[in-house]
């Protein structure tokens, strides 16, 4: 008999755990197939300190290849699944080639993604906690509000750099805004400009209480003790709406800020959601075995799936947790399901009980309710970095994790702030009516197009025969005499009403001109128009600044 | 009398040692600013190691709010200088606003750029190691090739992947080839499928000598070192040509190559350009005593000064070389004269003799010539790591790196492969005649234009009543099917000639379809006389995959 193909797409918790599980159940008795879109697996609960910079990025992860050792991992992107053909179809390499897999038997763990598209502004202006890349640009984001407070002169520019804001008082939320806090509060220091009475840190919760999960004493605590190092929370408050300066609560208030970490809003992920399956609630029902019903030796777990915990869960929503803690007991029902189904032997539920939780609140101090005991301060603190650095998977990450939590006692926290994240040559920014989206003489270094709302244009100098004012409406533009090489505007502009426009920044407008025939003509005309001439020197560009 | 304000325009190693040789000459006697675009010292010497993972990109470099306790420290990006007013205006800040910052002394220090824009091809698609981001992209990069190597099927993808070429055999290009190898060596276990004689590595070096400073003796070593660890050294041999899997040598040799590290190419940066400056052979024409005539007040050092080492200088090309022991020593003659021109005495001429120079070659093997005293291997290595470590500036930094060379001892480097370059929305790209650019059933994700040569786009699935393949020159474009939702090319296309395309990726693509009317107009157009409607669908995402 040929050995059994097992193929897990993702490598989140439930993914890794399962790989190695399979591995133990099955040893060198099946090819087991590990396909994932980054290398590495991702320490999630270890993400708020990357955010504030107490571990490094790449030593808060461990390389697949470290940690599954008789496992193929493959880098790649998941396309579909043929669930007739029992094949998966993933693109790899930089050609993005399709290659094909077959399977006897599949493992869904794809998690789940972030979607703020409810929140009118909030996906364009939020930064995201859910990845990696998320924690790093988090920590440099903040640095360089630090870094523009200390050297500016408008206080109004000071007020929302000095403004941190956190959406959700979750357990992700609530260990970001207490590591944020520490961040800060140890770095102040090398900011002559800034003091700690300029800085607001804000946490929205649309519930009545943080940390839902911990019990009531425990949630009192972590309450106080962020309130007592200066955050504030407010409770029964959510966000309506955000601009790249501003947020709208649903309470009604304003809050100037330019730091906003949303922790809410979870999806399928687009090629789960592609997939022929049955979603509930947006994740993928299976069955108290964690088979997937009538799909053939399919199987899911995490995050993407909904697992009932008893019979007839449904309809009293009796479901397993999309915790790690949960993905990793998963990950070995699963495993010893699928070995008992290739052995043609009955598989069994899925069970597990809660054994507690934990948070860290930054600053050493923490909560934590284990099997019935219930800590805060210092010690759950420190029960929490050992729990975390015990569960941490593969000894080098150990080693790394370790040795950081020593250096950063002893030395300070670095204010390094590497480019963490290009900002996208074309983006959308949303403004409130009223909002100045640039000044004159200000840099010109982006061309504007209007999507939605409209925008004022007034220049204190206008040209002969120009108007002093004109307004823009949607599918207008503006900000594109900087084709010109002009280096300041030369106009102000408003937004009128709320607004959504489109930035494309010079070097992505003059290389699409000089690629695209037909939005360089349309664009010259348009100059022509103004009694402008496209200059001879604006072809292609490679010059960097 | 008012407190000078001294203000040094870059954070490189001659304006991080001035600014702290300023502070000692002048204590709270004088204002000092540094205007740094990053708001952290980079320390050179480490990026190849950085490049290799051997110590992280944040533990390289140190942030000047360390460095510089009683200096004002302004993260800006410069504009101009008004040398008669004596200001200088900058852009901080999200907004880009303008800022005036007025000077009684202002130090120019702003290094040189790369410019790769002499050789075809390369400038697109070679990698760089003047910047920690650079380096950082290297690592990625080069993981990114063996995860690739590892699971392709295809021989020749394989080829490129593993074939890795660093052009320029001075000390960037041959510390960067022997850290590399390093990298490579060590990790190569974590990937079955690639062997190491699958693997080349090769430096080209258009002189006919690596380390051209080095004596005769330690060259020798250092390439039969490389070469004993399967790095092939091409002597008298240039690059001319690059695309993104190949590049042609000065000798007319075709390499398939997916890794091109450039450490050639300096050129002045735009900025210093663009001021009313004296400049030769592209750097600021200084006297010996730093200052920047006919100017008032202003001076210039390290990579972007060209400085006379002795009179009559210009005539022998007799120039302080730009490396940072040279311009440790020209920030602190420059700092005592201007403290000497503050109090009105004469200045000195600049005069320094090189001490030596020391390169490392990976894998615990360095050479050393240092006051007379030749090193090689191992011991070599140890005062190359021993030097630097006593060097790098700020103590935290000096911590760090020892704690990263300690553990990168006894555990194995990490192959955590972090996105540390989105690549842009729009490049360019360079295809020699033949190549091809996707095939039919490759995934579809970009959209292209052609900029130079023609394209060949042909189908074995023709729709009725189009040809089976047609052709597509300058200003044309091809692959806009996928704003119809294909996730498959539905034919191949081939460089016809040598050929330079732009090529725009889906979502940036939809993003400019909906908010520039024109644009989605023409390929509405377009799309219509090939019988094809534009998707209801195709509007506005935000969709993540």
């Amino acid at each position: 008999m040929p050995k059994p193909r097992i193929v897990i797409l993702g490598g989140g918790f439930g993914g890794l755990y399962t790989a190695r599980a399979l591995r133990r159940e099955f040893g060198d008795g099946a090819e087991i197939e590990l396909v994932t879109a980054e290398n590495y697996f991702v320490f999630q609960p270890l993400l708020p300190e990357v955010g504030a910079g107490s571990v490094t990025p790449i030593h808060a992860t461990s390389p697949f290849r470290f940690l599954l050792k008789h496992v193929r991992v493959r880098k790649a992107i998941v396309d579909s699944v043929d669930f007739d053909a029992k094949t998966v179809t993933v693109f790899q390499g930089v050609q993005r080639r399709p290659t094909e897999i077959s399977y006897d038997h599949l493992v869904i763990a794809l998690g789940q993604v972030v979607d703020l598209s409810r929140t009118p502004g909030l996906a364009p202006h939020a930064l995201t906690m859910k990845s990696l890349e998320d924690a790093r640009r988090l920590r440099g984001h903040v640095i360089e509000r630090l870094e523009h407070a200390d050297i500016t002169n408008l206080p109004e520019v000071k007020r929302g750099a000095l403004t941190f804001t956190v959406i959700g008082g979750g357990f992700s939320g609530i260990e970001t805004v207490g590591e944020m806090a520490e961040l800060i509060d140890r770095s102040l220091k090398y900011y002559p400009n800034v003091s700690r009475d300029e800085i607001r840190i804000i946490v929205l919760e649309f519930a009545d209480k943080i940390l839902a999960e911990m019990p009531d004493t425990l949630r009192a605590y972590a309450q106080k003790q962020l309130e007592k190092r200066g955050v504030e929370i407010r409770l029964n408050t959510g966000i309506a709406s955000a601009t790249g300066t501003q947020i709208t609560t649903t309470a009604g208030d304003l809050i100037d800020t330019r730091t906003v970490v949303a922790t809410i809003g979870n999806a399928p992920a687009p090629v789960v959601a592609r997939m022929d399956l049955p979603l509930t609630q947006g994740r993928i029902a299976v069955a108290r075995d964690l088979s997937v019903p009538d799909r053939g030796n399919v199987w899911s777990l995490g995050d993407c799936a909904l697992i009932p915990m008893k019979d007839g869960a449904e309809a009293r929503g009796d479901f397993a947790p999309p915790t790690a803690q949960f993905a990793v007991r998963e990950a070995k029902q699963l495993a010893a399901n699928i070995a008992r189904a290739a052995r043609a032997e009955a598989t069994r539920p899925f069970a597990y009980t809660s054994k507690g939780a934990m948070a860290s609140l930054g600053a050493r101090r923490g909560v934590a309710d284990v099997m019935g005991v219930r800590l805060t301060g210092f010690l759950a603190w420190l029960l929490w970095r050992a729990y975390y650095v015990a569960f941490l998977p593969g000894f080098p990450a150990k080693v790394w994790v370790l040795s950081h939590w020593v250096l950063d006692w002893v030395t300070p926290r670095s204010l390094v702030n590497l480019k963490s994240h290009t900002p996208p040559a074309a983006r959308h920014i949303h403004y409130r009516a009223g909002d100045r989206i640039y000044e004159q003489g200000n840099r010109a270094d982006g061309f504007y197009t209007v999507i939605e709302g409209a925008v004022e244009i007034t220049t204190e100098t206008p040209q002969p025969g120009q108007p002093a004012s004109r307004r823009v409406g949607p599918g207008g533009h503006f900000g594109e005499r900087m084709v010109l090489g002009a280096t300041r505007r030369v106009a102000t502009a408003r937004a009128a009403e709320d607004t959504i426009v489109m930035v494309l920044d010079r070097e992505e407008f003059m290389k699409l001109a000089d690629a695209i025939p037909p939005f360089r003509s349309y664009f010259e005309d348009h100059l022509t128009e103004k009694g402008l001439d496209w200059p001879e020197t604006a072809g292609r560009s490679n010059a960097a600044e």
